[in-house]
């Protein structure tokens, strides 16, 4: 690629090159699976949300032997069973485990250094794959601290890009498992990247170039704000939605502290409202989009993200608007409840914007 | 989705949808075999460059069974060995004729039509599926009338688009074969699109929306030029490219005028010059890209594409600079002779835009 | 203008016009007295705040026999006044009334009725020249019914659009005016406009092309939400604000509901208190901009704007983050109370977004 | 302004300023006149086309004493005279000399060395005032070199942004001259910039901030290429249209090799074609822009304008569509003529792109 000016436009005349891949999300699921491992294969997967739940069903669409580990929704991973799981494991079936670090369904974030602390324990070799598409970039992260075989995430969530991108990151440990994986992949094949990576020409298809150019530019708004900093950010706006939450005295989807994400909050309606009715007034009343309660807590919970490129004072006014909506389906909400109890909080946790002291 | 104006900004608080599929070109042969073919299915492809290659090389990947009909390259699509083949196989078992319209590589644009009549004449069943990459919005091409299973394109090509969307079209004929068709699928899986499509909803994961507001600002302006204006420039600047080709003394890597295609153009040059070389110069020195000679024409052929949003004074720059370039390697070209014979050809053949009349 | 569609890059050869005029505010004041009046002549001009000064400045140092009606910064025009002047202008030595339609320091808005309904009174032929930079396409502006002679305004308010454009409507009663009108004038002539008006290229001067586009889509986004319901918005949004101002127990600084703007509000602070400060810590730690006090109320007020393309919940995360602010600053503010104020009256008075419904 | 990055959106609450001075062109000549200059004052203008012309008509409605240097068109200006008048007058009558650089209409380039040279020979302190619209950041202009006191420029030339930007450069002794001229000025007084410029908020009235970003942008292509490649590069495309123009056995409008303009070539046409007709079908035939000749020269030139963002295969396809529109209109040109003339000589004079090598 040519980053460096010449004057006038540039003459195109190639014939375009045929193809682009563009795995995200679904596909980046497909592309860490089908790379590591084998028809058959048995995988340790966690139900405990929509999302997780569709990751389970292309596991088995693709033919591998799924061992569920189901959890209530609005509870995370259940450990304890993947700890019986893998001391039981003597002969190594366990090929991977399949986990979904936060379940935007729910709430629910999951604790990926106890998984790894369990395998480590059981010396077990299973690899690990973690679906990171609502935790990348906005909570905290290690991949290599947890062992991380394979890491995904999409470019329009916590990167604040348009959709497209599909980002899949693999351990030389899921290098290696993709070398003898049997399952049948072409458009999602590792070996072709790598092959045109070793060319020099990078890539075995056209990529999409103007989400490519907007990567470098949301890791350069990251790297500016410091990571660090926007992991803080999240942290903020997670602890001021639920501190809202609370003061409406509505309870969280999520059962537990410890499984509270900074991302997402699904908040759970009284049995005599139907929450789908408050995501649809927000939409058509107050011009705001917020997250439907999906499958099993279908009308039971409405979401609010609270994720990528936002700022405070806008979740200000989404927690206002909530408060309006909440009066108009006919719950008793105090007006500006809500509001003061987050505002309590982020008055004295926000800091100086450094660029501007 | 919501087109219509509300004031203010969209307040956007939904945890995001996880998931975005971008099928394209690669990902769009993988979408048409896998959804209407089954593991050792027959196909008969034809292999005239480097893109047919491709196709064919990850029919094999996908396990079918593919009877591979080479030609020279140069060369169109052999379809007496087609004739023979549905002749013979009595017993159907052909499952599908896999055909490249416009074989980018060596500027060869097949007969489609031909390849109808012959399914029709021997009564053959076998599904058409085409790859309409460079040709769709560019050439003619008749879904309906030529009997095309399946036609697929991308975005980035004459649609004018930036890369990321795949566009494939399906027959009622490739539909039903879809339910029997044994391939494994997930992220490709039509019937996902088919089940969220029915639903209202349309989409099992997030589409990148950008592209499909794209999408519809392109053909309002392929509607608002006219499909049959836009096809008859194209055929203008192919007529204009091959008459300066033929002026500067070379040959067309394209063996005979049936084949030649109206959107790129692969120019053979003498055996003392490196065509990689012209590729090069155009682009160090005049900042112009042309397109390089794949695999067993490397070397010999620089590729002038000539389709999406271009029009013929554009084009006569690039001759232009073509014509510098040839000089500059060492070929003895007359400076202008290319252009005059384009601009004596094109300066009675383009009409008057409508609008300006 | 072309807008119709032409395939390609439009070959753009021309030697490039040379002069681009954007009158814009202080220009199109300019514009609006030099067009209609000649040196010496005799204005009534009303100071109640910053912006009426400036425009009363530039009138003296254009030479013009300024008669200036000063009120308390608070308080609008004082109107008992002009009609006493109009009461003894026999003579006609009153050439032009200048009003700023909404004083943008002080939040307040005139009354642009009872002037015209005085000069009929008196039958006084005095030219009405209108400031409606922060009011048109706001507030109700009446440019026929109140026999407004001159209306200005400029693109970055209530139009939403960038800086640059300045638009200037004059009655017929101002273009007579303007044959006689002996002011030195050259780049803000409306003799060089109507003159290449009637020619039919329209511009003497090369105009903004990509302000003109702008403004044509600004249009399109009013009238698609109706002008009237634009109206509405900011009279909703005006309400709101002075309900939080009033909650947090702070005084508007426009002394009487009659001139309360509805696209700006003007907050007074305790004396204890550098409304500087206010504004420095919105920029410097909750990334949100507002108004400073100017001259005679700087220190004294901090402003919040509320026009253009806004709507409630931005301005409720406003009015949140102001609350926290005031805590920061010392001044015991109940947190979520101007916001429940707000939410208390906006919840029933949004109404459903039409396309939506 | 902040350019540094605070994540989410800026909460803009403010009233909104008031004001934009986009002075441009037009504006920019009236700020150089009006602030260096008294009513009355004498200046000696030079007539030698429609720009020059128009500059003369507003210096004489602003009421200055404007000595007319009139040469015939496709001449520049008539030094010998600014000579004897420069001799002659001992009691420095002439306050200044005004010197359009590059007449855009008639394709003339200026001496503005000799013109500097004249004045230190006979010690005379006018100032010098020049009109750079078509010349600044494209032909070599040396501010102080020349001892240019006032230098202007648009932002929709040679720098290639949009319109509405007016650029005037004024040097100390110009800025002196501000303090005592006595020409009446509001709008385009600097001392308003100047009092805003030590103040530290910098402007007035609200600039066009997207064009001050976009003008920081430009700047940095014009650094990155190299201002001595921009000029170089200007430069060889004068030539190159100039040999197509003599290759087609046309005339240049300008009549002296010392006065060939490298932005803008008018090329005169045979008696019996209406140039006019030629722009026409350019526009409508050929989607391309040409310039109309102006004035005098209406019907007999027309104009090439080569400035800017342009490059050598975009001027070779707007040489190659001239002929066939030349040969539109009946005039017996050769095709591929003017296009091989140019060809022959930028393929041996455009250098490779640096950062390509």
């Amino acid at each position: 690629m040519d980053y460096v000016y010449g004057p006038g436009k540039n003459h195109l005349f190639v014939p375009g090159p045929v193809n682009i891949p563009e795995p995200s999300g679904t596909g980046a699921w497909e592309s860490a699976l089908t790379n590591t491992l084998s028809p058959g294969d048995r995988t340790v997967s966690f139900l405990i949300g929509q999302f997780s739940l569709l990751w389970i069903d292309q596991q088995q669409r693709l033919n591998f032997n799924v061992d569920v580990v189901e959890s209530e929704w609005g509870q995370g991973a259940n450990l304890d069973i993947l700890a019986e799981k893998l001391a039981a494991d003597h002969s190594h079936t366990i090929k991977a485990i399949c986990i979904v670090h936060n379940e935007t369904a729910t709430g629910v974030t999951n604790n990926l250094a106890t998984v790894r602390k369990l395998l480590d324990h059981y010396r077990h070799p299973a690899l690990l794959l973690v679906d990171g598409v609502s935790s990348i970039c906005a909570l905290d992260f290690r991949m290599d601290e947890w062992g991380v075989d394979v890491a995904l995430t999409g470019s329009q969530k916590a990167l604040s890009l348009p959709t497209g991108l599909g980002i899949v990151c693999a351990s030389p440990k899921a290098l290696e498992a993709s070398k003898s994986a049997k399952s049948v992949r072409v458009f999602f094949d590792w070996n072709d990247y790598l092959k045109f990576y070793k060319l020099g020409t990078f890539w075995p298809y056209t990529p999409s170039i103007q989400l490519l150019y907007g990567l470098r530019a949301a890791l350069d708004l990251i790297f500016e704000e410091g990571l660090d900093n926007v992991i803080a950010r999240h942290t903020r706006m997670g602890k001021a939605t639920r501190l809202a939450v609370e003061a409406w005295g509505l309870k969280n989807c999520t059962q537990k502290e410890e499984w509270y994400s900074d991302t997402v909050t699904a908040v759970l309606v009284p049995p005599y409202i139907d929450s789908a009715e408050i995501v649809k007034r927000a939409w058509k009343r107050y011009n705001m989009s917020l997250g439907l309660g999906l499958n099993k807590v279908a009308g039971k919970v409405f979401r609010i993200g609270h994720l990528g490129n936002l700022n405070e004072l806008q979740l200000l006014g989404c927690l206002a608007g909530v408060e309006m909506i909440l009066k108009d389906v006919g719950y008793p909400v105090k007006l500006g409840s809500g509001v003061a109890a987050a505002c309590a909080y982020l008055q004295n946790n926000i800091p100086m914007i450094p660029s501007r002291i």
